[in-house]
């Protein structure tokens, strides 16, 4: 098995197709218990947002590698007083083996990849979420024995979760759809790299029809109207989101064995109903536990420790 | 030794009469050093409420065992942004082994037990505070070589300690009295679970007359006069609160070897005076210092790694 | 070896000249790997203000040793609500192997030091910052393989860093110089206590000229000229100030050899110019990485575990 030794993963577009597939098996090898590395580096977690999953997934994923995680609370280091990130970066590159950022803009990671040499893993920006889409990926695949080929409709905002499901899905050579309002829709470049990066079988639609974009579709997708940082524009865009609300109208036009996904956490009556996520179809435990292997397997490969 | 595992402790009278003295016992081997299990577990820690003692105990308790611990403070996690507890109750469980919560509503714990297969721990709720009394009972073991028959009195707010003492005091055969303003008694369906549990030789007296209360006591214990979250309230309790000071007039009239113990903080010249909470009967520090040790014990059993 | 088994650091003078000779000469060794002592202690810290470095460079010392770490931070502990100090040290005392702390008053730490057995280090206060100086030490050492005669001047502000410095300065005999204006000067208390501390070869000049202090210096030291705390005061004082800015003109006047040290967060364009702290003579990267490996050395001799 190759290793990503070093490298940084700043979104899903820095694997290539042959890396994102050993990341993915390597992922279901460490859940499985078929291997189990151990190391004793220590894992820095420098979140400018708030976190949950993210946190406790990496966090768990460390120390069941042997290894240890300090958590860079801004509101607790300097890093809340104003230092500049180029200064974060290389102090941080000396005590730390590798550092997981959340941000909010992707020019930040670029900084830290820039001035460290540790690897920077993405945790989460404005743009990608490409740590979620590889827990993701390993969820289909259990589900449907493979990746490529499938079949997946993410409704609701084209945020950073539809940017790397979109660029992942190129790497897979997967189906993607894209139901979201007309002023939501995903950035027009991340369309255009998924094209440059798409290996055979990758097809994407992006439509304000959400009907139509889950016809027969293997794999419902969605996530918070609103994400971190816009609270505040919640009420307002429901009406706007409303139609693309997964429930079990439209569940019945996709495809009888389709699963449901959420990156949580849910919003009960708005981007997805209770009677859905509680559904038999609903996979989102599984989802949110394979962010810990997903991120243990991309960290173990970071590292050099397969 | 039987153990707990699996299980969840919400409560006091989640443990049998046997369960509990097996509890007790196992943590003085632990103090001891007879015992030195050792685990990779890793424990979370979801609190609603500051604390010290409580996190800094169960922290360096795992660590003794060998294991790890993730600081879940609803700060910084999702858990203060409107999750349900159903949801992060199920994902937690996908990347912890054991979880103690504190919490003012003892039915979020309950919900927390039901959503996740892990062991639930009471870390204190508005009900009980069933650790503090697990250490309470190996302070008073250390000091008299028994729990059982032991008459003790507390004094103060009939609130989640004395709650849990009276729990407690049922399943060892103590001689529990609780002296407290009129309208500050403990909850009448404590009183009533306590008898139901009770085994031979408990006794319970509720009343507000302290010194009638501490007559021949062998144990002295109060708590802080406002709970957390009710600090508004502490001016206004103090001269309700008043002739429950335990100091050394009260002192005086309890048995000439009785022990003082105080669940910490204190807070001088209201509950308890400096000289008795710095004199000789003293045993506040063993009493804190037993927190790691009974909570270590209670963690090694809900584990199974006795 | 000797070690310092059990004392408490709480200014860098509580060294004798031996004892800091050998807590540089272990922080060199534990550095290039020559030693790699392993223990399982736990290790508190306890922040009453912000920190990145302190925080990030104790925790990975403490985990590279195979020891663990808990932060306290004020905000999420009692230590917040009132409890006096003498109560948490008791407290911490019996759950901690060694406590970090980093406070406003220096009373604070003999208060801690006083009611703990435990080792306290002093992890910043008002008065000192010995850790700091410990790194500066082994990164002069680095660089001119002595610490001992080396010309050093520090510029700015007379505070905790600079007291260190002096004090250091009079136990390893080096030429101090202190370049501040005239109401910003160390505490004259410090440069007694440096007079009857110091070894043959050490010489102290305190002045407003920044010029004649830096002539033929071998290192130049600076800080932010408003310290945490007294943030609201950084405008006012830059006018003050801005004759003491390590800028390319005032390194002209050093030792062509002369080394640059900033004990970081840096506010460029104030205190310190950003050609000087980028340019080819600036060490402050180095100086930042030599605080987790001089706090390992004084955690291993305070611990007894060299």
């Amino acid at each position: 098995m190759t290793t990503l030794k070093g490298r940084d993963i700043l979104g899903i577009g820095d694997l290539s197709v042959a890396e994102m597939a050993e990341v993915l098996e390597l992922g279901a090898q460490l859940k499985s218990g078929e291997r189990s590395p151990h190391c004793k580096k220590v894992l820095g977690l420098l979140f400018y947002k708030a976190s949950t999953r993210t946190r406790v997934s990496f966090s768990v994923a460390m120390y069941q590698l042997g290894g240890q995680v300090i958590d860079l609370n801004p509101s607790v280091t300097q890093v809340g007083r104003g230092e500049p990130i180029t200064d974060t970066a290389r102090v941080l590159d000396r005590y730390l083996d590798i550092l997981a950022v959340r941000t909010f803009k992707q020019s930040d990671l670029e900084t830290f990849a820039n001035y460290a040499d540790i690897p920077i893993i993405n945790a989460l920006s404005d743009l990608e979420h490409p740590c979620q889409i590889l827990a993701d990926f390993m969820t289909i695949q259990e589900c449907f024995g493979q990746v490529s080929g499938i079949t997946a409709t993410y409704l609701g905002d084209g945020n950073n979760v539809a940017h790397s499901l979109i660029l992942g899905g190129a790497l897979m050579g997967m189906k993607i759809r894209v139901a979201t309002p007309k002023t939501y829709q995903p950035d027009p470049m991340i369309i255009e790299k998924a094209k440059q990066l798409a290996v055979e079988g990758f097809e994407i639609i992006v439509t304000d029809d959400p009907i139509a974009a889950v016809e027969g579709s293997q794999v419902l997708y969605t996530d918070v109207w609103a994400s971190m940082g816009q609270e505040d524009l919640a009420e307002s865009r429901i009406p706007i989101f409303e139609p693309y609300q997964v429930n079990d109208n439209l569940l019945s036009h996709a495809d009888k064995d389709a699963i449901v996904l959420h990156c949580l956490p849910a919003h009960r009556g708005e981007e997805i109903t209770d009677g859905v996520i509680e559904g038999k179809q609903s996979k989102v435990w599984d989802q949110a536990e394979n962010r810990m292997h997903a991120q243990k397997a991309l960290m173990v490969s970071l590292l050099g420790v397969v």
